[in-house]
């Protein structure tokens, strides 16, 4: 039984305070939290004590810590429970500022740390890379990843969401690092402003299709939207040079609707919680891993820092016009 | 170039009439219906002139005639045709009178008659034949035929439609013998007035589900409904002993439209001369085969009686209320 | 905190005894098993005891019983926990017997019984059924129910199953009742030996196609294969006055492979522990509910009582050939 | 009935033939084939005698021209056409050479040139048109068109193509402003040889992705590829504010087999003849319109320069490595 501290008792916290509750080797110890009542609420919601940092990170017996809290502290309190030897599991990004985060690399040698980009334990998105993997389309050349929030975060969110690509398209830019399996060399982002207009004048955008080229001249494109207007949008396709993959969306259920109209299918999954329901599951798992059995963290931190290398180059891209060069 | 006698022009008259003149073989001679202004139109539209049966059939130099005429007609042209020495392509059903049909039988014999199944020639069942006739899914077992139609005939015509089982599921009949390979040995059929009252009152039915079984032991069920509320549902699904092979409804267009609700197709084909404008022109180009090549013809009068004697029994099983053996 | 005594250590026992695990409400107490290792197993995985029936029966602290022996136990054991005032959670059949099953009714009168027939949790069956419900399809008018193994069970299983219609079909009658909303007034079966010859020997049926016709016209096909050779095919399609309702199979993932020979879809969910672990999971909830806030069982003894009675009828349609009025 | 002179009788030219016999306006008066086997071969099929083109062009009674030459000579003939007062039915593209096409643009003031892309009059692709007209997904934000070829063509053809942009992906380009409806203006294309490397030695690529943004902030994508592995691949994605529509491939048919690896369905229309011979037959029909009853070319000489503007672009994009502003 592995004890654990989560630090952040938001949305996202209590997540995964639930699955280390449902995981049979996993206790919740502790839960940090500067706002005491979401602290005791999730304390008391899954048995653990509340804490602050330090008296979670002194407690030999913790062996693991969620980083769970806001963007800015990922990078801090995640070292600190590196320096207390603890195993981490820290929400992405692991930081908004490339040079803060490529500084802090190698205070992170040897650590346990497992940065939690959820889609990659996503059932489908597996399947697909197994299948990638295993050769059943040959070799790869292409890839397209659609990733379309079902609407935009409040304004207020904005000014510190570190802008659509570190907040929302770190996510596409990390599965197109896993999948083409090779680091991309060039990024050119086109972005647009067509959905809120407060977004544009908050000096954000909430439309951008970017294309990385990788040193084999694999060709990858990402469409990301704040807001689609049908749901939650999140597809690959893989080209390759046999046949091609595609992982679709998830819907609720399998029922159809026959009317005049045509066949009518339920709904996709919309709310990010439920749509990777089982991937949060499943990284709480192989965090239990790491754990119990040393395996080794599937996403480390040099994947957060190369998810957020492009993230920052499609910036740049964005910017300036023209493509940015790695 | 064959010369053709169209007798009746009326839908489906004018259907074949049209896809005689698109073919590059066949020419349309004459056109023979006893609504002078019908037969006229349909003359007028396709090239060729109107005239009686005698004739039509006296002009040596027409060689095939497409019965179309009411189906109480159906046999006695196409034994006027046979004996003018003429190449038949008549409209299902051979007749409404089973023993009439039998006894008829041997005034057919070295005729060139094609019993126009049409569904025989969709491509979409002809794909399922040929799959199952390759082994894809090893020895079929039993088969379900999903067969609705958009909306009920008028009231007026069911009196001389022959009832469901006659004028409608006569065509699901054939295709079970088709593809079952075998002839079936018991039917059972269960029925219902459920959407037109008026369709009771005459003593007809509107909603059907029979269960044919073969000597072998296959089992087969099709579903008859005169109004689907959702369009033209013609769907076969054969199971074998390897996997299961299913013959979906035709579609407008690839179209989606993906909404809050879930991704919305569009309309099935709902019009059985859309859904089966292939099928028809694919059988007038069998017909013109019988006649260049002297092509056998793939459903003959043995089968018109064939799909007639299940007809019947699944209308003595209605009214017993047991099955009936063959 | 409600504690629950499990009675049957086989396999759908301990997805039972997982589920309750998994509650946060219910702690499994007790595990009941003639088998000392399997009643060992399962209690030191579930953090239980085991105990002999009087011993977990005779614990006022437990609250209900989950009843997962075998078939021919379902009825006693029941009984006598529903004397000892227990919330009760029993396995499909009730039995196999319908005078016995009929006889002990008045004996469950105001015992908290739950028989969980696991399909009418399943996510897709409850949205058709919403759907229906709601009128999104009009009045309903017929029902197609398939319902397919991956394969039979082990020949040795077969004298003691109670044959198909009471072991496998039985979940086909109760959802065809539940769909229905009326209670069947006649059944037709046909069935075959087209599988497994030994099935056959054994007295047995391995396919079967039935129709229940209800007292209001509604008509209701099942189709069920013990073997479909392309997994577990387990799909409801419901025809109203104005559309139709389709529940289809549940694929492992959404990912597809498009290569020169068209698009693969991944496999279904071939194991109907997988396939509706969603569903075992949601009745057991139910099942708190049932004790926690004296929520009214959705499936009661009359329900089990009135799936045999289909069943009974089905097998003496089979073996008369003619339909069997209730 | 209005006479015809096709210039050009190879496959292309062979297609139009065939739809110009089977219209019940048009006929086949002339071919015109500096390969005079190849004229002749196409003038007996369709019933036509062979000229050479003054003699085509200087009888008065031809209404129309097609020009389905190669590439180099569409606007040569094409001029001859109008200079002759005929109506023009001119394959794409226009030309290879941009500053040709807008110098020649005058000339064909008050022509009837219809520029025959035929995707435009594809059914599926109409119908995503036409929905997005009618505001079915609100107003139109993002665009994805997928192209992706079944293989590549003979390197010997490379030369002349005019390159992957003008060549293949113009089809693409035309249909980005007909669904844009706006003038795309500013192009990037990242492309890579990652098919044949006998492509690269000439000079061209194989694949490409190309992002187009208009005046007001619209974002299309456009993925090309020789080779996709997996058949043709022609799908349409239209983003907007309320939705997404989605013109998918076309299958040969509805046929689906499901064995234990789930279902497969039929192979995609993989030959382009095939996969848009509906289009050509309706673009035909739109050319008897124009003759018939003066209707307006729905793509007129402007449109083959508009896209060809966007190939030009694409070309310097990517030989830049920069976006182009038009």
């Amino acid at each position: 039984m592995h004890k654990i501290a989560l630090i952040g008792a938001g949305r996202i916290g209590r997540i995964h305070a639930a699955n280390v509750a449902a995981h049979p080797d996993l206790q919740l110890a502790y839960v940090v939290d500067p706002i005491a009542d979401a602290a005791k609420s999730a304390a008391a919601s899954f048995g653990a004590k509340t804490a602050d940092l330090d008296g979670a990170l002194g407690d030999a017996s913790v062996d693991g810590v969620i980083v769970a809290s806001s963007t800015d502290t990922h990078l801090d309190f995640s070292l600190r429970a590196a320096q207390a030897g603890k195993a981490i599991f820290c929400e992405k990004p692991i930081d908004l500022d490339l040079a803060r985060a490529e500084d802090a690399a190698s205070k992170f040698e040897g650590a346990r740390l497992f940065l939690a980009f959820n889609r990659r334990f996503d059932p489908n998105f597996r399947a697909l890379k197994k299948k990638l993997d295993a050769g059943a389309v040959g070799k790869l050349e292409t890839l397209h990843i659609t990733s379309h929030d079902p609407s935009p975060p409040p304004a207020g969110y904005i000014p510190i969401s570190g802008g659509l690509f570190k907040d929302m398209a770190i996510h596409d830019f990390d599965m197109a690092r896993w999948i083409l399996g090779e680091e991309p060399s060039e990024v050119f982002a086109a972005g647009a402003c067509l959905i809120d207009p407060e977004i544009g004048r908050l000096g954000d955008i909430d439309t951008a299709k970017t294309i990385l080229r990788t040193p084999s001249g694999k060709l990858c494109v990402i469409s990301n939207s704040r807001r689609s207007g049908y749901g939650y949008d999140q597809r690959i396709e893989a080209f390759g040079s046999e046949g091609a993959l595609r992982a679709g969306n998830v819907v609720e259920s399998t029922v159809e609707a026959w009317t005049e109209s045509g066949a009518q299918a339920d709904q996709f999954q919309n709310f990010f919680l439920d749509r990777y329901a089982t991937a949060y599951h499943l990284e709480m798992a192989h965090f239990a891993d790491i754990m119990a059995r040393g395996a080794m963290a599937q996403i480390g931190y040099s994947d957060g820092v190369g998810a957020l290398k492009l993230a920052t180059a499609a910036q740049q891209s964005l910017k300036s016009g023209a493509p940015v060069s790695l």
